[in-house]
Parts: structure tokens; sequence; C-alpha cells
């Protein structure tokens, strides 16, 4: 397989996504190669600082970069030679097999929306980002970001996609979905979370346990966590902000050490046609490692192949 | 000053409340005496096994208890002398100055709506909660759980509301209000938090510094937060479940214990004529010291005086 990878995306870029694919190129599997997308000479030129000699990455020219700052589309409209544009058309071309960037998380996921666009049946593709348990492993929060709000048929699907996601990337067999909300019965929270609460109810191909609470997010009750952007963003930068307080005063804890972006480095976008990963601006060659090997994971287990097929058979 | 406690609400209650009550007697001011409300014989009873001898505390009898699970308007209906009723009828009054209760949430704010009433030009009253900031002292968050959706105007009032209450009772000067939301920039967030946006940025009476996000609750970036009840509510307990997690692990830090719900001991109501502070289910005797010496605050700051003066001069 083949996983692209932008250069020129995030605060630290290239310097530490270079490093990132280096280190990325030690642990990713025989028949993985890195496709690293930015300015050819600078990104060479890094390579052979850092004394990279293997053959796992090649690099692709990309003569432009959109900033951290610009607007999503007309940045993608007037750079369509920037390692994201360039990134974007790789994985439409099927050149690559998963894509993915520390750099403008608008471009991301307006590109994706026009390159390889939402799978048909996808209401409205989704943010997801992870969520450490108590017990070990993960659960997958969505959305936590792309849609501020959200219809209750759209929650409904964001429980499908997270299922699915459960169970086949991070191998969570019946995976367990809960509706965050602000009490436990039915009957409570928003007008759009009531109506999402039936309608996950009666969805019969997940195992939805009901609603969860704030409380809930790190316990073994729900796998999978449905909510609205702007409630999962919230929540997102809060565990970060937690795990940076602890870092500074120097309290290191297995599970708390989860709350760092590092750990996953990136958050997938689920229900588009291709495997695509956003990192954190902030993205550390750790990072830059970990979104990496998760694209690995994601083309791995056919994730989105299994988000079409579940929508068009 | 004369504060109310009913000793039959909480999950540990009478005991519990009992002994915070006496706990409560030994820190409150001079001028200061406590009602505790209940079934008289059992709460003399436990007075006495707890060795209290003193003449801070009078019991008030109450001969009915209106359970955690029961539905807050028909058990205040039908349960006329529980110690919820007479606790707000001590306050309606003004018999009492504050009513403490760390029983059932729902009837607390029926209660609260009910007898003493929201104060004239509040639209919705808000229960806030408290967010323990970095560089020391606390922040308040409102709404933590009264209102799931909010007007665009109803967040404003929250703004103004969580300013004065900062101001008067917590000491802040010129308190900075920030609106939670998933992107710092205007613009961002669901159409109700646009709007908010724009009638907070307008109002001449409160100091709004613009939008925060997750990362920001703790930091020295706004001292009033303002969200809708859906979104403070996992803000709260997922702080609070984070302090369960760290003291089960053994860490303990001046910061994080912070977010003990002991160390504040209840939510206030904020926008009705009179001071309620509603305390946590689990509530211990520490829990419900703390709220006791929260609801002299109160009264010393004349804080729903002040809210009323407000919105009616």
């Amino acid at each position: 397989m083949r996983i692209a990878l932008d250069a020129m995306g995030g605060d630290f870029a290239p310097d530490a996504i270079v490093k990132g694919a280096i280190m990325a190129a030690r642990e990713i599997d025989e028949a993985t190669s890195l496709l690293l997308i930015g300015k050819e000479d600078v990104v060479n030129s890094l390579l052979k600082e850092y004394g990279y000699t293997g053959n796992k990455i090649a690099v692709v020219n990309a003569t432009q970069v959109i900033e951290m700052g610009e607007h999503p589309t007309k940045a993608l409209t007037h750079k369509t030679d920037s390692s994201i544009a360039i990134g974007f058309g790789l994985l439409k071309m099927q050149q690559a097999d998963a894509f993915c960037s520390a750099g403008n998380t608008g471009a991301m996921l307006v590109g994706a929306m026009f390159s390889v666009k939402a799978i048909e049946g996808i209401l409205r593709p989704s943010i997801a980002n992870f969520v450490p348990k108590l017990k070990g492993g993960y659960g997958v929060i969505l959305d936590v970001g792309a849609n501020a709000e959200c219809k209750p048929e759209v929650l409904e699907q964001f429980g499908e996609l997270g299922s699915i996601y459960a169970k086949y990337v991070l191998g969570i067999d019946n995976p367990k979905v809960g509706l965050m909300n602000l009490g436990e019965e039915e009957g409570k929270g928003t007008v759009v979370v009531q109506a999402a609460y039936q309608r996950l109810k009666a969805n019969g191909n997940i195992n939805f346990i009901g609603n969860i609470e704030g409380r809930d997010l790190f316990n073994d009750k729900a796998d999978v966590i449905v909510c609205d952007g702007y409630t999962g963003n919230i929540i997102l930068k809060m565990a970060e902000s937690l795990y940076d307080v602890l870092h500074e005063k120097g309290i290191s804890d297995p599970f708390f050490d989860k709350f760092n972006y590092e750990a996953e480095g990136g958050s997938p976008i689920l229900g588009v046609n291709g495997n695509v990963v956003i990192g954190h601006g902030v993205s550390s060659p750790t990072a830059v490692k970990n979104m990496v090997l998760q694209a690995q994971k994601m083309v791995s287990s056919k994730i989105w192949e299994r988000f079409k097929k579940n929508y068009n058979e």
C-alpha cells in the first residue's frame, strides 16, 4: 500500500513531518511505502540531512503550500499544485491508498469533499477521534468538529459509522454505541438529541446502549460515543488541555498519557471515498509517525470500502 | 443570617447531612445559624449521636421526604410537608436567607420556580458551577443542566448573570466573559452560538472576550464561561470523573483536587428570588459543609438582590 503524507502541513513542517516520515518508514509493513508530498528540493535535502537512505519514501513534488490561516475553498481552487491538492489527486486516482496531513483542517475537509467526495448515502462525513478507556484500548467519538450542528438522522448515522469503525479498525466485537447527553434517562436533552435517541434505539444494525453522560467517556459503558461536532470538539480539546496540564506538572500515567494527541497522531475523516487522516497543527515527528500508522490500519481494514458497502448494498 | 439545609436530601442523608451541618456550624460566622429541615426525631437523635450541643443549629420538622427518583412537580404538589417544600416555604417567607439541598435536583429547580420564582426580566434561571483556574481561584460556568437548549438571548443573559456573580461572589474585578465554542473565530459554531456571539459582543454591561474553546476552560482567558446546559453538564461531569480517576490512581494535586465536587459543595441556581444551592446526590459531610459556606457567601454578597436590581432599575 501507498500512504501519501503532506510534507508541508503543520506548524513545524516540513522538518517535523520529514522526521516523522523517517520514523514511520522504520515501522510500517514491508509492503507499505510513503509518498512524501512537498517542495522536492526542500524535502529531499531534509531527508538527506536526517540521514535517510532507505527505499520506503518517495518524494512527490508540489510547488505550492496552503498555509494554516488560508480560506480552504479559495486556497484549494487557486493552489492546484499545493501539497494538499496533489495529495487528494493521488487519493482520487488511487495512486495512494490514504492521505495524511497536519495542515489546514478546513482545506483537508473541503479537499476530501471535492476530490474523493462523500460516500453515496452518507449524509455528512464526520471527523472522529479516540477516547482512551480505563480498561485499556480506545473508544471512538464522533463528530469532533466537522459538523457543529447535526440533525437526528446525521447523529444516527454517526452511530453506524462509529460502530463499523470500532469493529474493523479498533477490533471491538459488537461495539456499544452511546449517545452523549446530560442525563441517562430516555427523554433527556435537546429536541435533536431526543429524536436521535429514538432513531438510534430503532436502528437494528447497531448495539445502542442509550444515553451516556460526561462522566462515562472513559469507562466501559460505550465504545462509540455519538455527539454533534460542537460538543465533541469541546470534549476533545478539554481532554487535550488536561493532558498538557498533567504533563507540565510532571504527572505521568499510562491512562492519561493517551490524552496526548500524539498517541494516535490524527483524526480520521469517516464517510468519504478514501482514507484521510487530519493531524494536529502542532504535530511532532512522533505524532506524524502515529498518524501514518493509523492510516495504515485504516487501509488494512478496508474501512472506507466497508462504509461504502454498508450504504450501497 | 439563617441558612436552611435539607437534612433528608442526598444518597447519604440524613447521616451525611447532619454531620455536614455540624461541621458547618463550627465554621459559619457568629451571626449565622442553620435551620436543619427533616424528620424531627431522626435529626435530633443524629445531632445527639454525633455529640452536637451548640446553639447554631435549629431543627425544623418536615414529615415527608421527596426521593431522588420522584417526578419533581408531582412530588412537590403531593408532598407539601416534605423537607424541600418546607425549605422553599421558609425561603419565600424570608424566614431563611438561603436554602441548600443535595436532594432531587429537579424538585429543587421546580421548587425554586414555583416558590420564590424567577426574577422579573430573567428569561431562564440557570444552574452555575465552578471551574478551577490554573492561576488559582475559580471561574464560573453556566448553564450546567437547567436548560438543555438555550436561545441566543438566554445565553446573553447567562453572560450577564455570570458576570455579576463573578464580580460580587468570586470577587473578580471586570470579569472576562467567554462563549464556549469549537473555534476562536467569530462566525464559528452553531447558528444559536453565532447569534449569541453577536448579542454578547454588543452588550455594553459585560466584558465579552469572544469565543473560547475546550482547552481554555482552566486558563486565564475567561472568568465566566457561557454555554447551554447540555454542553455545561457534559463538561462538568467529565471534569468530575477525571478527578475520580486521578483520586483512584492516588494522584493528588492542588489544582486537580478542585475538580472534586466537594470543594465547592454545590451548584447555585442563578436568577431566582432567593439564594438556592443544589448539592451533588452523593454529597459527603465535607461537601455539605462547603455547600453551606457557599450559601453564606451568596447571602453576604446579596447576590440575588443584585440580579434583581440589575433587571429592574
